[in-house]
């Protein structure tokens, strides 16, 4: 490929901006006079020094960056964050194992947020703030915020947008890719600074609430606590996070729009009255489910509502565990895993709005089949939908199923039972976190072979990216020239 | 509906086909001294006094027969069918329960091969005989039988066989409807003669020898042995089987192709090619994993090969517990449930050709994503795939998928687990037979609740008839003028 030196000299840019954010755990460290300082300070020069090296020599202004080079650039990009993202955790000790350390980091930057720890409370204040940050850093896209803070560079923000943001939402193209970045994050750290805020009147401490508020709008799960926000026993906490769990999974174009003050462009989205119905409906059923095996109206409640948007968010924040839940309600649980957030939140899954597509499209079909010569098109929020994107979204589905199946049976060879090879794969590929099975919402992944946990960390990638970005480097049609 | 009136009249003719095959058995208990003589002796009088008054009065020499009134007789044929067909069950006292007699019979019908029967060898050789055929007659269609035998009736031949033979196959219509028919049919009863010959050959009965023959042809999977084939301790038995259910999986358009001397037509064939290439890979896959796990090298092959080609067409015959198995190759059955056998043949699942349309559409879709202009058709058989052809094996999948979800949901409100839930609805949609689970190959349906037994059935007609046929009927579309 003749745009190697681009590709290479954008990477190390980005690799300047992850140093900085070690810079700022390094700060955390110090702040409480942590020895894992150091381990902060070796990354930070590890990362600065070769983000240097990468982008010496090599700097043009106006690099011509085409479809491929994005494609290359944003899958690589998630990789080489994560390599040196996981430097901290092996310099302090906090995970010896490489390999558990880019899990780890995988598991982060992607918003997955399953985990090798087995004892978090032990860890320096300043690991903590790592794990919780690269997990901010990529629930909103790495490349959204280097858009946001660097737009002068004038690479091919478009074509890097797409391949990190792939989801078939119509709105996410506003004539300036730069003032779309910006508006996104800010919108972002405002939410983020309003539920720390909040959670600090919960009662959360300022680190823990940072820290959580980090991980909720990300939608990734990382907490402070072992057992995650089961630790917290204040119903107040517990509502503002599933408030802020909803709204991370909600678009955030539309909840800017309802914001400054267009309030009905949120209302009226049909994929936001699809995921309020599926979030009220699914824990409607689970709060009655265990209303009826005895728990406390307000209990219950709660415990679905929590569980529906920690799960449905992609989230994967645990409060009950529903391991032990009846299979029905176990059941819708496993079903909404593989819904996943809004298109253009920071929810994984396979997206409420292709859900719908298909959902439409399937009852066109039938109609098609009645019909056989007329032109029947997909609506959506009114519009018809052009038929190239119906079949790309089918598409994905086929992949996506496609995928599944062939990681359950790579999987299977080190699980001890088909379930848990279903459920590593389900929330990895989705970005949820926990499981079922033996890697439930209160187990862990450190048991299983090497090899697997760099199989799941690209299960991970493949579902942060929405497949394409990722397997499309695998295919032959690419490299041709 | 103004057709009602050659709705009902086709629906009565049909059954009288039926009533003639209950007098058919009404011979074999003759033959074997039976008092079930009686039970098949009311079935008939009812089926045939039924089958009377339905046409009385209101035959119509060329009744204008379209689409809609396709599908609907179509469906209903099927119902019809096992609700007359379970009536020898009920009278004979063989099955009491008439919503486990109709389960047992939409079973047969379907050729799913789901069985409530605890103990089927206390049962008559009438019934045993009637159980059997009920899988022949459903296996190449009961509408294609008709169309084979009474093609001077003037109905839309052709309507109702695409409403009975939905499958994407190109090579199915003949100019001819009624030469098709002829050609499937007279192939399939060769077949099976074959198979009952060198069954007895392998020292089988005539009796057994002829059930088993149905059930194979039919890839239904009912035997007249509680043991299933595992009754039969010979290798020789086994391999007749395993080839014949491998024919039963193979489109019988190729195969009469093959047979009168055009065997290149059956070889150059991508699905053929396709499942071939499925069966012996995972085969192989199994034998090597039985091997390592300690049994002999022909036992492996054997106990791979004939569980890999009961599973892939669907038939459901037991041989080895592949519930003892280990995870991945427990795993690698499950995949191949879903397969199913080739469009044309008489094995269920989703089909051979659907899984090969979708993985090259797949492929294309990732080069349609680097060419976004680039008109990118997939190719079948060297030839151009229309478009909608394409479309219509996604929708399928995206059907498949949410018939399957919301049926596995269904049925984990009665079941201990959620392995069993998925078991149950991927054998009953499969038209598979035996599950994994609490109704794994050595277990049955007969504990569950009436409910489930129907709502199975219900899915047993859904996968026969290829979803579309039956679910347009529950479209507002399909219904409005």
């Amino acid at each position: 490929m003749h745009n190697k030196k681009i590709v290479v000299n954008i990477l190390g840019k980005l690799l300047f901006f992850e140093s900085f954010f070690m810079l700022l755990s390094l700060f955390v460290c110090l702040a409480y006079n942590e020895d894992d300082a150091v381990a902060f300070l070796y990354s930070f020069l590890i990362s600065f020094a070769s983000a240097s090296f990468l982008t010496v020599g090599s700097f043009r202004k106006k690099p011509d960056l085409r479809k491929r080079e994005g494609y290359i650039i944003v899958s690589l990009v998630w990789v080489v964050f994560s390599l040196f993202g996981s430097l901290p955790y092996i310099f302090s000790g906090a995970i010896a194992s490489p390999t558990n350390a880019f899990f780890e980091t995988m598991s982060g930057f992607t918003t997955t947020g399953s985990s090798i720890l087995n004892n978090i409370e032990e860890l320096s204040h300043g690991i903590l703030f790592w794990r919780s940050l690269t997990q901010w850093l990529g629930g909103m896209g790495i490349i959204v915020l280097f858009l946001a803070i660097l737009p002068k560079l004038g690479i091919g923000g478009r074509e890097l947008f797409i391949a990190e943001v792939p989801g078939p939402s119509p709105d996410k193209l506003t004539p300036s890719i730069t003032a779309t970045a910006r508006k996104l994050w800010g919108l972002y750290v405002i939410f983020t600074l309003v539920e720390a805020l909040l959670l600090m009147i919960g009662g959360m401490n300022l680190f823990d609430a940072i820290n959580h508020a980090f991980t909720t709008m990300a939608t990734g799960g990382y907490s402070t606590k072992q057992a995650s926000i089961a630790y917290y026993d204040s119903a107040f906490i517990q509502y503002v996070i599933i408030l802020f769990m909803f709204i991370a999974g909600t678009n955030f174009s539309l909840s800017y729009a309802a914001v400054i003050g267009k309030p009905m462009k949120l209302i009226k989205d049909e994929e936001f009255r699809f995921y309020l119905s599926i979030t009220l409906t699914v824990s409607a059923l689970i709060a009655l489910g265990l209303y009826f095996e005895g728990s406390m109206v307000e209990q219950s409640i709660r415990d679905a509502l929590f569980t529906v948007t920690s799960i449905l968010t992609t989230t994967g924040y645990a409060t009950a565990d529903y391991i032990l839940w009846t299979p029905f309600l176990k059941m819708l649980v496993l079903m909404i895993m593989f819904v996943g957030g809004s298109a253009g939140s920071t929810g994984g899954g396979i997206k409420v709005v292709r859900i719908l597509l298909l959902i439409k499209n399937s009852y066109h079909e039938l109609k098609r089949l009645i019909h056989p010569n007329a032109v029947i098109n997909v609506k959506y929020n009114r519009r018809r939908v052009p038929s190239k994107i119906v079949t790309n979204v089918m598409a994905f589905l086929v992949l996506y199923v496609g995928v599944f199946v062939c990681s359950v049976i790579i999987m299977s060879i080190c699980m001890p039972d088909i379930d848990s090879a279903i459920s590593s794969v389900a929330t990895t590929l989705g970005n949820i976190g926990p499981g079922f099975g033996n890697i439930g919402p209160t187990e862990n992944f450190s048991s299983l072979p090497d090899w697997s946990k760099w199989f799941l960390s690209f299960l991970m990638l493949l579902g942060r990216l929405e497949l394409f970005t990722v397997l499309i480097l695998f295919s032959k049609a690419f490299w041709k020239k």
